[in-house]
């Protein structure tokens, strides 16, 4: 049972089912609904787009028959205390919790890909990771996957100052192997940085799963007043499932992000931050001068974007993302501009300028919605 | 055609139909469905549960065939100047909107009766509306349907102190006709409040569309200082439909409430009053401090009462609502219940104690779903 890819590309469907734990007809039915293929940039690949019996969302199939397992869902702890207790026993790893977009890494016909959380191959971050990460590591471990967050002020997805990159870098957080849908852990990780000369996460320690919380409440809150997003909590032995905690300062950048573009962001975006503040603050014990910065640092990352939003409207002033990317090669923002197109971002690319490093390519995004939705109120319009 | 509803009555369905504007056929296909029968408490009656060929939600049609009209639903203007200007053409009547739940009350084979925004009797609001509506206005125009607003303390869907209500009164807001679909308008409503001696809501008075945004702003200011929600905007000729504007006190109000059961209330709940928040600052102009003000009011509308919850919780105090009737007869609290029970509201009733003016009844209504959800968290669940 051969499947024809676009572009003549034939691969056994019976032969990957059998490598994805699924029967062949199954996989068949997918395809072209869950599981969907593409043809461009290279490789040829399958991409599964909905995470399906125990399959990943993001999951790839390489046309050589090789997959890369998407990487899991992280969850949240809300509160930190018994959120640990109950999940892990011995001790827990601390790590820092990157703001970025988070890439697996492998290489495919001899060539290095990044491809994102949906199983997309990212042009602009696959240069970046051919650009950063030794091919030493692929040499050595052919198979290896390398999870990692892209961070920076040039990440076009989710630009932050706070990195120390310039342009975007590629962090490594976790290691997994083609084929294998486990991760292998934090240790693992950071003893492959270590080996090729690869960034890693701040690790910021071990600690008993009794002093874990008092511990990582003093790092999330020092992470948070420099502008960083929290942690990710890890078992030592790689025995239990990651957890995630963010710093106020993150859930509220969070809300100033999305509500300067307030009609286009989930209301689940909005309530799900603010109930976070909701446990930190109880589980904190904030006391009465804490609680009022933190009522005021919640409602101004609100109301201050989005007044921006209003009055920037009244002026005349068209709501757009804007953000920047920095490529080496003007080809990498051709063809990312390709991938935005199809991956449906409406999106206006300027003409690129030369600048230390290469090429910078600022990109406007029109937020439609906010932008209709604003003009409609300002017009008289009734809710 | 006869429908036969419950308890032996039978209803003329091509002449409701007809009087409805409907076809039979479809008045046929809806019952069951959209429009539902009812037997308990007296009189029998059809009921629109949903909106439906120009039919507002809520609509009854009475045994005898007698056709009372919901309330049509009040649109909200974010931005007061353009949405007047837009909406009104010569004057607007500025009236106070109270804060309480919305019936209508009318003359049904001799008794009067309430009916909730839904089209259901309420047998508590029905008791309040005898007593406070003398039976001349419906002497004198016996297919009268007073419209207004049940406020006070004792009112258990909305209770608010901040109406001079000692338990429980009726506002008159605007009047109807059976059988007809439109408002008479606040100019109709008044008089009959004066000439009967029904309360009625405050007129603020009669202001030009170009000066109305600036004076609305200072009454709304004044209302919300007050504790008191917002305003009614009305044509004094009634010929386009009212619009409706609040205080931020009053949509802070709104939240603080909700987040005491935050996982009990709707998400849009939550994002429509911080938008309406950011289009009143942006309208307003708000100066630093009061800019200040309203972020520290808005965070701590939410925070303050979900950080009550989740302490409550951590005590293993149960999160519930508590309110309280003040009934004249004790048959209304019997009544009442049976009201809930049909509307499917899990509540508790105290048994009755007697106090001045009758019996006070506890009614307690169990948050399930902020329940189960603090506990889980407590007990270290991840999101």
């Amino acid at each position: 049972m051969l499947l024809r890819l676009p572009g003549e590309v034939e691969m056994n469907i019976r032969s990957v089912a059998d490598r994805l734990g699924i029967s062949a007809g199954r996989l068949e039915r997918m395809l072209g609904r869950i599981v969907r293929s593409s043809d461009w940039p290279e490789p040829r690949l399958l991409r599964f787009d909905k995470a399906i019996s125990g399959i990943e969302a993001g999951t790839v199939v390489f046309e050589d028959g090789e997959i890369a397992y998407g990487y899991p869902k992280i969850r949240r702890a809300m509160m930190l205390d018994p959120a640990i207790r109950r999940h892990f026993s011995g001790g827990v790893l601390v790590e820092e919790k990157m703001n970025g977009h988070n890439v697996r890494v492998a290489r495919v016909g001899g060539k290095t890909i990044a491809l994102t959380r949906g199983g997309f191959v990212c042009p602009y971050s696959t240069e970046v990771a051919e650009g950063q990460i030794p091919s030493g590591v692929f040499d050595d471990h052919p198979a290896i996957v390398l999870c990692g967050e892209m961070v920076g002020p040039k990440n076009p997805y989710v630009p932050k100052d706070v990195y120390s990159a310039d342009s975007m870098d590629f962090i490594l957080f976790d290691v997994s192997r083609k084929g294998k849908r486990d991760m292998e852990g934090s240790k693992a990780a950071h003893a492959i940085a270590e080996e090729y000369g690869v960034k890693a996460v701040r690790l910021f320690g071990e600690f008993t799963a009794e002093k874990a919380a008092g511990e990582i409440r003093e790092i999330v809150e020092d992470l948070g007043s420099r502008g960083r997003e929290g942690v990710v909590i890890k078992d030592p032995e790689n025995l239990n499932s990651p957890m995630k905690y963010t710093s106020s300062e993150s859930n509220c950048r969070d809300l100033e992000f999305a509500f300067r573009y307030y009609n286009d962001y989930g209301q689940d975006f909005f309530f799900s931050r603010v109930v976070r503040e909701g446990f930190q603050a109880a589980e904190w014990s904030d006391g009465a001068a804490e609680f009022d910065a933190r009522c005021l640092r919640l409602g101004r990352s609100m109301l201050m974007p989005m007044r921006e939003t209003v009055e920037a409207k009244i002026s005349g002033i068209e709501i757009a993302q804007e953000v920047e990317i920095l490529v080496r090669d003007l080809q990498t923002a051709a063809d990312f501009e390709e991938h935005y197109r199809r991956m449906g971002v409406r999106a206006v690319f300027d003409p690129p300028r030369t600048a230390p490093g290469g090429h910078l390519v600022k990109i406007r995004r029109v937020v439609m919605s906010t932008n209709d939705k604003t003009r409609s109120v300002l017009e008289g319009q009734l809710w």
